[in-house]
């Protein structure tokens, strides 16, 4: 590109105008690489969507305020075998409390803990796992909680890669989250675990901010201390479970707007992906098909966590894209 | 401003970069103006807060993601007097119901609304008003009660101002939106209101999104209609009152960070603003008082809606400003 400015006054501002606006297509140009995916169908559909809806004139142009997209956590941007990390974070946690509690030597899920029996925790669903998780942390401040999250996991290492579990998300997604957030979205997460679990460090791992993390919240109350500071004291109590059904009444609470495209792995995730795609409009509702044992797992319609069956059959019959982590990815794991 | 550009290449690419920061710049300075806000004490404390908290260097620098401003919405950025908007709209809602339900003739708040007694609504609280707007909305899909909101707005109008209400909304208010969100911050209305009743129409008056709304919500279900489409149905069941102390539990639970800023106008802003005022890092904590009966109303201590007593005696004691509409505002709405 040669440019040649020979006079100052107005023609300089109109061609730092230009430049500016180079610039800006420039970013959004180099950004559309997707580099770890696959030249496959399901590549070519989201560049094509997202074309679509940021090329001015065309029928399915979003303004750039309606470019919501939202995605699940566990399965869809990070691993969440052989069980969801928030699980093995507070497995970590009720054994560290447990010899103050004999009776939980008798009580299910926190029997399946001390026994290290995760398919008896896994069958007490997401009641069980909210129960544990509120067990943990009654009574702590919401700061207290987030800190002892990051603490946690700076130490924590998966068994299997022996990596931290931040470092266990998803390359192709981390690049389609860039992607999106180059040609103007906002991305969301809209996930099953909790809230006050994901958000310190969503921003640093994902580039989501805290005010764009939806997930399950327990009861918190707002209280003094004793020097009459305020502060906010988890209850032990659910409040709202982000999953399945509840997940569309989340978007809608939370966000206000209908999402143009929505990402899952579950069958937990199946009602967000019929809300979005029922919607008029442009819209891409996808799910992440996990079928690679060798870089990470290969489980659908029977697995305890991130069960994928109702969802794999609607995928199929209505058109969505479904995304094989071992034919549609270059790499897995960020390097 | 003069500059000579002779040469293309680099030099180009440097001086569109000058140009594009000073573009910015320019902006910002502006913005700055508050042209309907007198040159009080309370002006000059949000300039001065405004000024610390996007300097680079200074102590108080606070980066721009976490400028976070939130505002109380009935009272603060629009009129509540002689009622709740929100209250006037149910009860015309109501009205049109009422022939369906005889026995809210002897039922309150519902009586008091057939009989045009609104100190017998008010006493029925927060409470009152969310059975009522509940008794107005369930069955409702969101979208068919957002239309209906919306709808109403049209064509209500104040009996004293005759004017739309969303035309009485406070000018230098959202001035002050416009300043506060040209320096980089990021503008929240935290509500009693219902979030669905906000929402439709903030982001056009106030530029506020419909995701930077938090209200009082209610319950909501995923089902599917006749057709097999998803929707969401109001379900007529209080979830979430978002006054008094469950502000900061909103703040937390939707934003997931500590605002920098917080304004409100009566008794149930005051645990927002002593949650944010209390935390460590500048902050600014403000009230409206509405001392002004002849532009607009002027209440405090002994009002039914938006009552403003112990958070009057704790602003002065702590030194908070307390914006007076009669000495501060040179106009209330816009013309």
């Amino acid at each position: 590109m040669t440019i040649f400015v020979r006079r100052a006054g107005k023609q300089t501002w109109a061609i730092a105008l230009t430049l500016c606006i180079f610039f800006a297509f420039q970013s959004v140009h180099a950004a559309t690489d997707l580099p770890s995916w696959n030249n496959s169908s399901a590549r070519e559909k989201i560049i094509a969507f997202v074309q679509k809806v940021t090329h001015e004139g065309d029928a399915g142009y979003v303004k750039p305020e309606a470019r919501i997209a939202v995605f699940d956590n566990d399965g869809t941007l990070w691993t969440e075998q052989p069980a969801y990390v928030q699980l093995v974070y507070l497995i970590d946690r009720i054994k560290t409390l447990a010899p103050q509690h004999p009776e939980w030597k008798n009580q299910q899920p926190f029997k399946g803990i001390l026994e290290n029996d995760l398919h008896a925790v896994a069958a007490t669903g997401n009641q069980g796992l909210m129960a544990i998780e509120h067990a943990a942390d009654a009574g702590m401040t919401t700061d207290a909680y987030q800190a002892n999250v990051l603490q946690w996991l700076a130490t924590a290492r998966d068994p299997r890669f022996k990596r931290p579990y931040t470092e266990l998300v998803y390359q192709p997604m981390l690049e389609l989250l860039d992607y999106l957030r180059a040609n103007g979205f906002k991305t969301y997460i809209v996930s099953g675990g909790g809230a006050d679990f994901m958000r310190p460090w969503t921003e640093k791992i994902y580039g989501i901010p805290p005010e764009q993390v939806i997930g399950s919240t327990d009861n918190i109350k707002f209280e003094r201390n004793k020097q009459g500071q305020p502060q906010l004291i988890k209850q032990g109590a659910i409040n709202f479970i982000d999953d399945g059904e509840n997940k569309p009444v989340a978007i809608h609470r939370y966000i206000g707007r209908m999402p143009i495209l929505a990402f899952g792995n579950s069958d937990g995730d199946l009602p967000m992906l019929q809300y979005v795609s029922s919607a008029p409009g442009t819209r891409l509702v996808l799910y992440l098909h996990h079928d690679d044992p060798d870089r990470e797992y290969a489980y659908d319609r029977k697995s305890s966590f991130g069960k994928l069956d109702k969802g794999l059959d609607e995928a199929r019959e209505k058109g969505w894209p479904v995304v094989s982590m071992k034919t549609d990815w270059k790499v897995v794991f960020p390097q």
